[in-house]
């Protein structure tokens, strides 16, 4: 018999992704044996979340404060917007750290079968940014799936009356990919888009 | 650039066994997109669990009071004591509902390579409550390990002086199993203990 306290938690531990209800349990007894060390620690850390994070009003990117920590930087250049589905995509290009300009995430990606339309995701602010005189550049950063490259064809359009230059990321092999693993879209993909030496 | 706040809950949720980096982000984030419904629920969980669960001073379970809910259950048989080696497994039995005795943790299992010795384990108040006149039989559940079954050993010989019946949970096929998945020795202890129809 389990208690109705630990119960409580094993449930809500096994709705986030990649736990089970057997992991969950795991991940529970895991946390009332370290109570100091990572049980309370977690709890305070996720009240911290839950007040101070927000969406920033600009980007929609996820920090404390809004503007977010990148928008509200001087030193990131307001040249250049990479357009992203979603926060876990620009935490991915912040760790390649090859970007030094702004965000904008979507929240999504246009998508006929979920019913997700323009209008459900954050398109009129990025049209809005793309607008303002300094943004020389949007770099569509959607994912190389159907839904993001339909999403990515239609921020193209509706950027037609701006001053601004929109790119896409390249496609080709994966830096430390072997051919043998790679399907054959990308294989066309990187052959097309061969390079001389 | 991730916030502070979103680095650190991330690091905590690393923390947890079965999340890597990645699903620790992914976790981060599915928690933050779901504040009410998730994010709060959760971080108040994990503070109502860290102020009130405790191990029981009879048993070692973990509950919300001491002792905990099966000691303190008067329907629960006092005659038996199934000794497990983890609340997980006394968990399992529980959710089995196959058993309505009384249980001791005994937090871990003899084991020379990791330096526990008896004194590390919960068996001095084992064999406390076993001298107890109405307790009748002491059930070894430890896992069948060679550090459980050595653990379950020891405490038979401990438990020598005693007037108790000490048995162990039974080999064989598990229910459902087939016996082209299982191992020799699980194979070897079925059919020596065969039983005839």
């Amino acid at each position: 018999m389990m208690g109705p306290e630990i119960e409580r938690l094993v449930q809500l531990l096994a709705r986030l992704p990649g736990l089970g209800p057997r992991s969950a349990r795991r991940a529970a007894l895991h946390l009332i044996k370290r109570r100091d060390t990572l049980l309370t620690p977690l709890a305070e850390s996720l009240r911290a979340a839950a007040e101070n994070v927000r969406a920033c009003g600009i980007c929609g990117n996820l920090d404390a404060g809004d503007p977010c920590g990148i928008c509200r930087d001087p030193g990131r250049e307001a040249a250049a917007i990479c357009v992203v589905e979603d926060v876990a995509d620009l935490w991915a290009l912040e760790r390649a750290a090859v970007f030094r300009g702004r965000y904008h995430v979507l929240g999504g990606t246009l998508s006929a079968l979920d019913g997700v339309g323009p209008e459900d995701l954050n398109i009129a602010g990025l049209l809005e940014r793309a607008a303002a005189p300094e943004v020389r550049e949007v770099i569509l950063a959607t994912n190389a799936t159907v839904d993001g490259q339909t999403t990515a064809h239609y921020i193209t359009e509706r950027l037609a009356g701006c001053d601004v230059t929109v790119s896409g990321l390249a496609h080709g092999v994966p830096v430390g990919g072997e051919l043998d693993y790679l399907d054959d879209g990308t294989l066309a993909a990187a052959l097309k888009a061969r390079k001389s030496f």
